[in-house]
């Protein structure tokens, strides 16, 4: 692919419309680019959030889509980290400035110039940046992660977001053998953060607003399940958890979960509320505590992360759907109506 | 002492009446107790809100003082840490479960049964605690530290509350050589904070309303000092430090300040307003910040920061006030008008 190749994709065009099916056009493969044929894109709260402009003005038409996996079909003429036929997956940014000291310690995603995403942004050359709803996408190999033998494409396309997301905090505060670990929300990060932590080795509670996934959790590796509808739990945990993981976008009661910390205890955000909260200073004073958050992860942690999953036989639980049924799957996602991710088959795009 | 003595003390009547000239009794020494001549009582902030129950409801009549300097002059007959003649000071605590997890690790301060606080609290039998503004105080010599030869008592006072409760998280938060540290009011935390800090080997800024105290700032320790009245600041430091450490009990613009932080950063109170504050989770995400707290420290804690003040020199700034000042020091205290730390003579009780 030497010149611009167009490309089928869904995109929303404005703010306020639904996503339609449309062409837009990758750029030639460059001397570090590979090409991919995108298998499976899975869809994020996140892609919703940004199509709609909850989260500040976006650029459109937008292809979103950062859960990206596919196979390598062409290479440029200095890649040596990927071959044809490679299995590969994209995350949630396709380059950063690779010169900060952020960058140069592997963590890109807080590169101090901002890294470019994978959609909703503008690469280097100032041109719009489009995401894996789309049968092709062209990218710098350094931001191409391997997808290990044991993973199928479309159990691992989420994991390049929701995986990443949930792994590098649960990793960076220490989730493990003897360490008791809870997860709000057991949507799609959420019910990738109890099979992870499970995995870790951690004792996992998951925190919901009721009990209706109650069966699903335990069998994804929680080995406690708690309504947070019944004020009771607050009670029963009081003083309970190590680390505290948010995978909700909604504003939360802070102090009260606060209080179910232990000493030195940490309440990690990775879910993205656009209200602020509320806090009281005594309710971290007490007990040096830790209201923190994190976002996704560096380019070497996810690939970490892939192989920690293929490794412990990990992938995300999806429910596939075709490209026409975005804007439904977008509706279900607000409505919290989903087991635990949709992946497009981008065949059908 | 074997039986109850009557010691002269400064004592609150009520959360409404200012502090008086009174008779209190202490507890005969005990088997593991010393009695100690007080020579210095600081003030505290914290003094205030307890003794006008900003903090909640309190135990009246209230003899405030949590930084308490003196001379043991009896012990108990099992008391083998302390001797007559020995320089010693007490704490916020002057009890605990010894028991708890907490305890077991020298982190009495965050008891899960609650430690006993010097004044304002109710020790294992239920009586009331009176603390410092007063002439002699029994407690059980493990609670009892050792003031080192080189600081003299009334410098050291302070040390007992303002000196731990800053000392701790600038440890716990890794100050020192290569680390950029904000502090936040340039009170009697505050000024403890800077020279602290200072002597770990961490460069020191000092984040006041404005300048006026500049020159002390600077002398004490500080290589920067900003007005943060002045918005500026806040785009000339942005990104710039290791941790923050905000002495000061108003509740501030948090999302500002915590985009002075660095990647990983950390924004600690041990200041504690009484007003929750309002905090963006975007503003924690983007660069895995943490917004946390810390409470004093425990008792190796506070000896090892004695021994370290002592090892460099470093004592409080103060003024010293007879009792009948006491009133007057607490209005001035609440104008931040005091160079740092009013520290009461209590041969003047």
């Amino acid at each position: 692919m030497t010149s611009l190749t167009a490309v089928p994709a869904y995109a929303a065009p404005s703010s306020k419309a639904p996503l339609e099916r449309t062409t837009i056009e990758r750029r030639p493969v460059g001397e570090h680019d590979v090409l991919i044929d995108i298998k499976f894109a899975g869809i994020c709260h996140s892609d919703i959030h940004q199509a709609r402009e909850g989260w500040g003005e976006a650029i459109f038409p937008m292809v979103p889509g950062h859960e990206i996996a596919g196979v390598v079909t062409e290479v440029g003429s200095g890649v040596t980290r990927h071959s044809v036929g490679d299995r590969v997956g994209i995350g949630c940014f396709v380059d950063s400035c690779r010169e900060c000291e952020y960058c140069r310690q592997g963590l890109e995603q807080y590169c101090v110039r901002g890294n470019v995403p994978t959609y909703n942004g503008r690469d280097k050359n100032g041109d719009p940046t489009y995401g894996g709803y789309s049968r092709q996408i062209v990218a710098d190999e350094n931001y191409v992660l391997r997808i290990p033998d044991g993973l199928s494409l479309d159990v691992a396309a989420p994991l390049l977001c929701a995986g990443i997301t949930t792994y590098s905090p649960l990793r960076h505060w220490n989730a493990g053998p003897g360490k008791k670990v809870a997860v709000i929300g057991l949507g799609g990060l959420g019910h990738m953060a109890v099979k992870l932590a499970h995995a870790m080795g951690a004792e996992v509670t998951v925190l919901s607003q009721s009990l209706r996934k109650k069966d699903d959790g335990l069998r994804l590796g929680a080995d406690h399940y708690y309504a947070t509808g019944d004020e009771a739990t607050f009670t029963e945990l009081r003083a309970g958890f190590d680390v505290i993981l948010s995978t909700v976008s909604a504003p939360l009661p802070m102090d009260a979960y606060l209080r179910l910390l232990k000493v030195d205890g940490a309440f990690v955000n990775v879910g993205a509320p656009e209200e602020p909260n509320t806090v009281n200073m005594f309710s971290l004073i007490g007990g040096r505590k830790t209201l923190a958050g994190s976002a996704i992860g560096g380019i070497q942690e996810t690939q970490e992360m892939l192989d920690f999953c293929a490794g412990h036989g990990l992938g995300a639980e999806i429910e596939v759907i075709r490209g026409d049924q975005i804007n439904e799957a977008y509706e279900r996602v607000l409505n919290s109506d989903v087991r635990y991710r949709f992946v497009i088959d981008t065949a059908t795009i």
